[in-house]
């Protein structure tokens, strides 16, 4: 970085770090303030859930870093590889922006991230998105709280490995709404595992893909019927799956919003509302 | 309304409903999508979450709505007041904001409202926003969820009455972050109700009240800590209690937040990060 560099040694001529929440997707979707960031960075560092929407309004003169990891992934970027460029360029005395899908502090790794420069002393600042969570939810038609229904929501890592880590017995014990992130080829798996420790089989599975944008798709079941009428295959956006009694409303509420979002797909096999 | 209304019977001439939220309250953390709304609203239903920097984004030819609810504030809106004011904005064909604090779907009760439309096929659409906890979590530097330390977040419903429906066992067995809302005055009937169910003294407790404002303020303790040691007092801000092995990450997290965001005004208690 000949010529760019800036002494790195003291506090005071650091750069800085703002780990900020690109929202789900939809450029619209994104804070003012999160733009407002990106517009004004001397570099983004993204992740593969930023839309290309969204990078569209990256500033030309801005040196860009896309450290894509999809599960699964071997062409991703190492997590500790992550770290050390946000470092190198904050030590350059630049103001990196660290852009992530959905927000940093729900399955974004921003602790982990926000951790690594806080032992580096170099400042940071936290700016929360708009959950992918939220936006599936809005999307389908799904209240995650809704009175008299569902009165909590637990978020779970539905990705593969993960699964084993979930205390299943306790989760359905527990009831509320509960949405499962990085799930797209656990499905049958989360499906079977409620089931099997005990969740009614007339509660609703929503599948949410590509939650905001021009792809996003809706499926919906009851668990009990997902053994013998499989949720349809995905395509190649991320996914939540969302399973609880507030799922029904979708049927009331998504044709609606889709007289709005004439995006949303399919929505098929909920029967009767649980109001 | 004379000269206001139009016809009002016939489907194609109703106006429509955005459901939007406006966020935790700083107004740059409201979405594009949601100043684009509020900037082209015929009319803005507003609750009492939504701060006076976001009304000022309002525009001065609008019909603004206070129907601002408080937990336990006799002057509130009955709920069915609100339906049917949305219902007779829009069926004189106005298009209608109703915003409210956070995300619409997670204790915004967007459900309801967004039933009673669908009922009277009123088009209306969801439209996501930055989540009290998201910000609560940003601003106090705690990760909801923190790889090795919380796989799973959870949202309740804090306010008293509502504490004596949350199944403390198996919240407890299933682990990970709790988040409660409209916890304000429940903090310590919290404390105790999780300490009863087998929650190890340890975990981290933190109260964010007033997230994202001027007035944010984050008081933290080990649970075991409360008693003998009560958390301070609090202002007239809505107030989230985070309980969890992440909330710990605070004491390394926060200092750094707080050399962008002075506003955080303390930090005490825990001695020893989780990690």
């Amino acid at each position: 970085m000949a010529g760019g560099e800036r002494e790195s040694g003291g506090f005071g001529v650091t750069g800085r770090v703002s780990i900020v929440g690109a929202g789900p997707g939809d450029a619209e979707l994104m804070t003012l303030k999160a733009l407002r960031l990106v517009q004004a960075a001397d570099a983004i560092v993204h992740d593969a859930l930023v839309s290309e929407e969204i990078k569209a309004c990256f500033p030309a003169r801005c040196q860009v870093f896309d450290v894509g990891k999809r599960a699964g992934d071997a062409a991703s970027t190492p997590q500790a590889e992550i770290n050390a460029l946000l470092v190198r360029l904050a030590r350059q005395g630049l103001h990196v922006v660290r852009l992530k899908g959905g927000d940093p502090f729900v399955f974004g790794r921003g602790g982990e991230e926000a951790l690594h420069l806080a032992e580096r002393r170099i400042p940071f600042e936290i700016v929360p998105g708009v959950s992918a969570m939220s936006a599936a939810a809005a999307g389908a038609g799904i209240p995650l709280t809704h009175r008299g229904l569902s009165n909590a929501c637990t978020a779970l890592n539905g990705f593969g490995p993960y699964l084993e880590r979930i205390r299943w017995d306790a989760l359905v014990g527990q009831g509320g709404t509960w949405v499962f992130y990085m799930a797209k080829r656990s499905v049958e798996a989360i499906v079977a595992r409620l089931l099997a420790h005990g969740a009614d089989p007339a509660l609703g599975v929503a599948v949410v893909e590509s939650a905001s944008l021009p792809g996003q798709a809706v499926h919906a079941r009851r668990l009990g019927e997902v053994a013998r009428n499989p949720l349809p295959p995905l395509g190649a956006g991320p996914a939540l799956v969302i399973v609880g009694p507030s799922v029904a409303l979708l049927e009331d509420l998504n044709p609606m919003a889709g007289g709005l979002h004439a995006d949303v797909r399919a929505v098929s096999g909920l029967s009767e509302a649980a109001r």
